[in-house]
C-alpha cells in the first residue's frame, strides 16, 4: 500500500488523501515523544525508593527504546531521516518537560501517567486517519509498557498513607495538562500538515472539538482512579 | 544440573565445589552493575552532540536492562531475591559512579568504554570456574551492546581534531582506573565467598596475580585503540 495514500474504513473518518509529509510528521514527533520518554523515566527511576522501584521504572524506559526504534525504521521505509523527523518537535517538548520537571517520586509517576495517556489518547484517535500498515505500528507502540498500572497502584497507596499527598498531586496534574494544550497548540499552530490532518479526519471543526472531548473525558476517569479530583 | 555444584571443563581451573553464595553474590554484583550501567548510559545519552548520539546511547543502555532482567530471573531460579543479592554490592558501585561523575560527552564515553571493559574481563575470567550455565548466562550478558566501538570512533574524532583532548582523557582514564581498583578491593575484602572463589578458581595468589596482569595487558591495549596513553 502507498504510503501517500491513507484509507480508513471506519466512518465518518474517512481520509482519501494524506500527504506523506503529514505522515513524517506524526511519526517525528511520536518518536521524539519515545526518546524523551525514555529519559524521563530514567531520571525517575533514580527517585525511586526501592531498587525494585527503580529497576521497573528502568524496564519501561528501555520499552519505550524499542518503540523508538520501530518508528525510526518505518520513517527510514519512507526515505525520511529520523533526525530531521524529529527537529520540529523538539523544542516544544523540550519546553513542555523542563516546565514540568517532577521534584518527587510521585509526581514522576502522576507525569508519566497522566501525560502519556493524554499523548496516547490523541495519537490513537489521529490513528484512525491514517493507512492500515501506519495505524498499526502507530497503534503498537502506543502499548502500554505496565507503566499504568504500576503508577496506578503506587500512587494510591501514597494518598492512603497521607491523604494530603492527594490535594497536592490533583494540582500537578492540572498543572500538566495545562502545560501540555499550550504546547500542543504551538505544535500545531506549526505545522499545517498536522492541523489540516486532525480537521480532515475528524470532518470539521466540531469533529476536532469532539475528539478533544472524548480526550479529557478520559483524562478525567483516570484522575479518578489515581484518586485524584480533575 | 545443580547450581551448588560448579564443574569446569577448562583445566586447570577446575573447581568441583562452588558454593550457591559466591554464585547468588556475583550475580547480584553483576545485576546492579548493569542497573547502574543504564542509569550511567541515559545520563551520558542526555550530554550527546546530536540526537543520533543521544539515541545510540539510549539504545545501549536499554539492552542493559535485557541483561539485568536475565540475572533477577536466574536469580530468581535459585531461590534468591534480587534486591537482597544486589544489596552487599549497591554501597561500593554508587561510590565508584559519584566520584567519577564524567563533566563532557568525551569523558562519559571513555568512563563507559574503560570501566565497561575492565569489569567485563573480569567477570570473564570468574566465569571459568562457574557451572556451564551460570558461565553461559554470565557471558551471554557481558556482550557488547554496541558501545565499544561507537566510543572507540567519536573519542578517537575528537582526539584527531583537537590533540590536546587526548593528555586530558588519559589522565582521566587513570583516575577511573585507580577507583575501580579501590571499590574492587573493599568488595572482595568483605565477601569472604568472593574472594575464596577467586584463590580456588585460579589455582593460588600467583594465579590471582596472573589474572590481574591478563586484565592490566587488555586495558593498555584498550587505551591505545582509544589514541591514549596508560
Amino acid at each position: 500500500m502507498s504510503p501517500l495514500v491513507g484509507e480508513s474504513t471506519l466512518p465518518p473518518r474517512k481520509v482519501t488523501t494524506l500527504t506523506q509529509n503529514a505522515v513524517i510528521d506524526l511519526l517525528g514527533v511520536l518518536a521524539y515523544g519515545e526518546l524523551t520518554a525514555f529519559d524521563r523515566l530514567a531520571e525517575d527511576a533514580r527517585m525511586a525508593p526501592t531498587t525494585a522501584g527503580r529497576a521497573a521504572l528502568a524496564t519501561m524506559a528501555a520499552a519505550e527504546m524499542g518503540h523508538y526504534k520501530l518508528l525510526c525504521d518505518r520513517l527510514a521505509e519512507l526515505d525520511a531521516d529520523p533526525e530531521k523527523a524529529m527537529s520540529p518537535f523538539t523544542a516544544p517538548i523540550d519546553s513542555f518537560h523542563d516546565s514540568t520537571r517532577p521534584s518527587t517520586w510521585l509526581e514522576g509517576l502522576v507525569k508519566a501517567y497522566v501525560g502519556d495517556s493524554l499523548a496516547a489518547d490523541f495519537y490513537r484517535e489521529v490513528a484512525n486517519f491514517l493507512d492500515d500498515s501506519t495505524r498499526t505500528l502507530v497503534l503498537s507502540v502506543l502499548a502500554d509498557t505496565g507503566h499504568a498500572s504500576f503508577a496506578v497502584r503506587e500512587v494510591r497507596a501514597a494518598i492512603l498513607a497521607d491523604p494530603a499527598i492527594g490535594g497536592r498531586l490533583a494540582l500537578w496534574a492540572r498543572r500538566l495538562v495545562g502545560e501540555a494544550m499550550t504546547q500542543s497548540q504551538r505544535v500545531i499552530a506549526e505545522r499545517d500538515q498536522l492541523a489540516e490532518l486532525l480537521i480532515t479526519g475528524t470532518g470539521d471543526l466540531a469533529g476536532v472539538g469532539e475528539l478533544l472531548n472524548r480526550i479529557t473525558t478520559a483524562h478525567t476517569e483516570r484522575m479518578g482512579q489515581l484518586g485524584l479530583s480533575s
